[in-house]
């Protein structure tokens, strides 16, 4: 515990996260608290996640990536609901000695995704700590009153959907774990590198945030692995599901690699980091939903079906698949 | 980074926090989100606050009181703001191995305080660190619209006053480290306790919230020294202030240590962790607030009057004092 000029801490605000504080209930970050006038007739869409050196990202990440990756996990959690970002708060610990250094790139790469996403800066808290580097960020949204889409809503009959591919993440992980992985799986530098870029900038989707909210039955944020996820999907709606294995999205990269080492299938439906989402559709919503999805430019594919009953079944070829673990998990 | 069972994490949420999510927009933590549907004609106040072991807390303090400090600290931001509370996020990290020895006190004591002062846990996020255990949170109340309570609005006239006692808490850290200081004080048992128990559980003044509302031209949290935090309402609100240290509100205990020690003046003065709130008050509302402060149980002193011009001159008996350093940081 240090006495300090005050004037650190201020000018440090002043100087990279003022920027970010564009929405006038920030009050340029100048008091002890934000103002939010919430958008008539909505309810607030409320959540948190955040990441440590270490545990979430690798220490030499490029600053600016982690600030844009903490937002984007918060906004993949809101695009999953349904919600529309309306903005966040923010709180930081670094150790002493570098916080410039750090700083910068990472509160540009913030400002870059505040301001592409709509979801501005409102207040934050900043500490010195002798342990790694964290940030967690509290983001707010906003949907019609009463019409979050939950994840325990799922229906018997409703089709599962999944966007974008799943698995590239996990993989990019080993990848950037090891790069002579690259070589053993025969993947050309550039296939190696979009891996790689999906473990370090998910691509949340909130393009389809208003289709989410408008079709779907029930839906889930996939970012501990869609086998684990889809299984709370279906705990939480109290059905089961079958899911076909075969028509999982893998990209072309991914697809390599398993080819290359057919065990990494697991990896790849049970690995974190997609920040994809998984959604029940009644079968009459299917088609719409996919128009939007075509709409905004991000694919989505049918992968199974909601059951009575519990449990999720993964099969391929008409055999069941098991995993030895179904969720990726920080804890 | 590990692969656990995904069980392990819900059965920690299922134990020990689900307890406090009580509000229906929690739902029982069992979805990515919550929803708050924002009480009719209000505005939200949002702020953000934490702690880390080693840096705002000692690693042997009881976890229950970690619990009811991290909360109380984002509470008393809402009290200067003029907020009634609503509900919170928690982000805890702690190392692995004895989580459960370390939440079940820890949420105990949250628990405890959310129901005292009406503030439902809405949802979180939990993580191992390799680091200190750190906890962040992230409170929301409400204010009628366009009325949270500003640092920046303080008139020249009006009266500078502070609640309670202030001191007592950075006295107390002192007593923490050093508990052979209490005899070098003549510290009686007793205060000697009192000054520690401030320093380990703040008394956030959300009682005054309402009056605060209703009569303060600004306020602030007295979170980092009287000194420090009126310097910061004075230049937000281009004033400046005139302050009686003699007047500045000390418990007995305080006294005595500054009796004995009157260094410790400063201290007093600009060390942290008060959690008073200090407020302008047009002359016409001083008798009103007063009253409302002696109705709800809480002291309030008047210590000076914002002037034309800038800066915070402290004087007694008709000489200035200056200090070392007019604010306590973590930063």
């Amino acid at each position: 515990m240090s006495k300090s000029n005050e004037s650190a801490e201020d000018r440090l605000i002043a100087r990279y996260f003022r920027p970010l504080a564009t929405a006038p209930g920030a009050f340029g970050l100048i008091d002890d608290a934000a103002a939010l006038t919430p958008p008539p007739g909505c309810d607030l869409v409320l959540t948190t996640d955040g990441v440590i050196a270490g545990v979430h990202f690798f220490p030499n990440d490029p600053p600016a990536m982690v600030g844009r990756k903490v937002l984007r996990m918060n906004l993949s959690d809101l695009a999953a609901k349904g919600a529309k970002p309306l903005g966040f708060l923010l709180s930081v610990a670094l150790p002493a000695g570098n916080d410039e250094a750090w700083l910068a790139p990472f509160t540009a790469g913030l400002a870059e995704d505040a301001a592409r996403y709509g979801c501005p800066l409102y207040g934050g808290d900043t500490d010195h700590t002798p342990g790694p580097i964290s940030a967690s960020i509290f983001a707010f949204g906003a949907v019609p009153k009463g019409k979050m889409v939950h994840r325990s809503t799922a229906r018997p009959g409703d089709h599962i959907v999944v966007t974008g591919t799943v698995g590239d993440a996990a993989i990019g992980l080993q990848l950037r774990r090891d790069r002579a992985l690259a070589r053993r799986w025969g993947l050309s530098a550039a296939a190696a590198a979009e891996l790689e870029a999906r473990y370090l900038l998910p691509q949340p989707r909130n393009a389809l945030a208003e289709a989410i909210l408008q079709y779907a039955s029930a839906a889930i944020d996939v970012s501990d692995g869609l086998a684990g996820d889809l299984a709370k999907l279906c705990r939480a709606s109290s059905v089961a599901a079958d899911i076909d294995v075969a028509r999982a999205p893998l990209s072309h990269a991914a697809r390599a690699v398993i080819a290359a080492e057919p065990a990494l299938l697991e990896t790849a439906l049970t690995g974190g980091d997609d920040y994809e989402i998984a959604l029940a559709l009644a079968p009459e919503k299917l088609a719409a939903f996919g128009a939007a999805a075509d709409a905004a430019g991000v694919a989505m594919t049918e992968i199974g079906l909601a059951q009575t009953g519990e449990g999720v079944r993964f099969h391929r070829d008409g055999k069941a698949l098991t995993f030895a673990r179904a969720s990726y998990s920080h804890f």
